[in-house]
């Protein structure tokens, strides 16, 4: 039984660092950035410009998203984060996780969304969730992140 | 004769405010993120992550440019701001700072450039100047900033 919620609690922090780390999937740097994301909305709340949807299951956090408007856009959404624990990956958790995160998003007045991700092939699973949860590619720029580690980006119009 | 600058003043928040009104070209929302910038700056120096090529002439500031490395990537920069006094464009200056900020990007171990700009109408002869400078069209986000103008992403490599 999954469990939704949206506004992080002082206790996320650490739950969310847990999780980024079990993931296997990010530096430390990415990790420390991801928690920060979590402060600032613990800080300033809704100001922060931070958005989450976080997944419960026996009072463990199984996974989350972190999404926000663009500055100095009209109705444009970035998805900054979205992470499932991996022994609960393939079980639907992320598709559920994106589409309250979509759902949110409209209810917030935004009509486009759009997630970066890198395009090393460790990443082409996560490019396939994308792809399968309707959005497409719509850039691809070359050793962005570092020499022969590029950025995609995928959007979706909602 | 054109002075430049690197590090910026407390008097450059009010001067920058005021070369970017005087472009007609930014909402006050987006004076408001360039001025922004310079108060990181000011407050945090190099750990901002911001820095700043400022022209002057005659003890007027003509022109800046903004640009940092982006988070996570091993060697790309982003150019956040370049504007010249609408008085004083077309005599090369853009062109010299851009160079500038190229050099040194270069120096602080970047690779790569990317500026971000609005596929409107009024935006071609921003991008034109771009790639005259030598940067080529990367990406173009439809819609991105509102419905009918999309971003277009110019990317150069050093």
């Amino acid at each position: 039984m999954l469990n939704l919620r949206f506004e992080p609690e002082a206790a996320d922090l650490e739950r969310v660092a847990e999780l980024l780390g079990a993931t296997q999937f990010f530096s430390s740097d990415e990790i420390a950035v991801g928690v920060e994301l979590v402060a600032e909305r613990l800080e300033k709340g809704q100001a922060s410009g931070y958005e989450f949807v976080l997944a419960e299951q026996e009072r463990q956090l199984v996974g989350y998203t972190c999404f926000g408007p663009v500055p100095c856009t009209h109705s444009s959404y970035d998805l900054y984060w979205i992470a499932v624990h991996p022994e609960l990956q393939g079980r639907g958790i992320g598709a559920r996780l994106l589409a309250h995160s979509e759902q949110r998003i409209a209810q917030m007045g935004g009509w486009r969304i759009y997630i970066e991700t890198s395009a090393r092939p460790q990443y082409s699973p996560t490019c396939a969730f994308y792809e399968r949860c309707g959005y497409r590619q719509e850039a691809l720029l070359a050793d962005f992140y570092a020499p022969g580690d590029g950025k995609v980006i995928y959007g979706k119009a909602l």
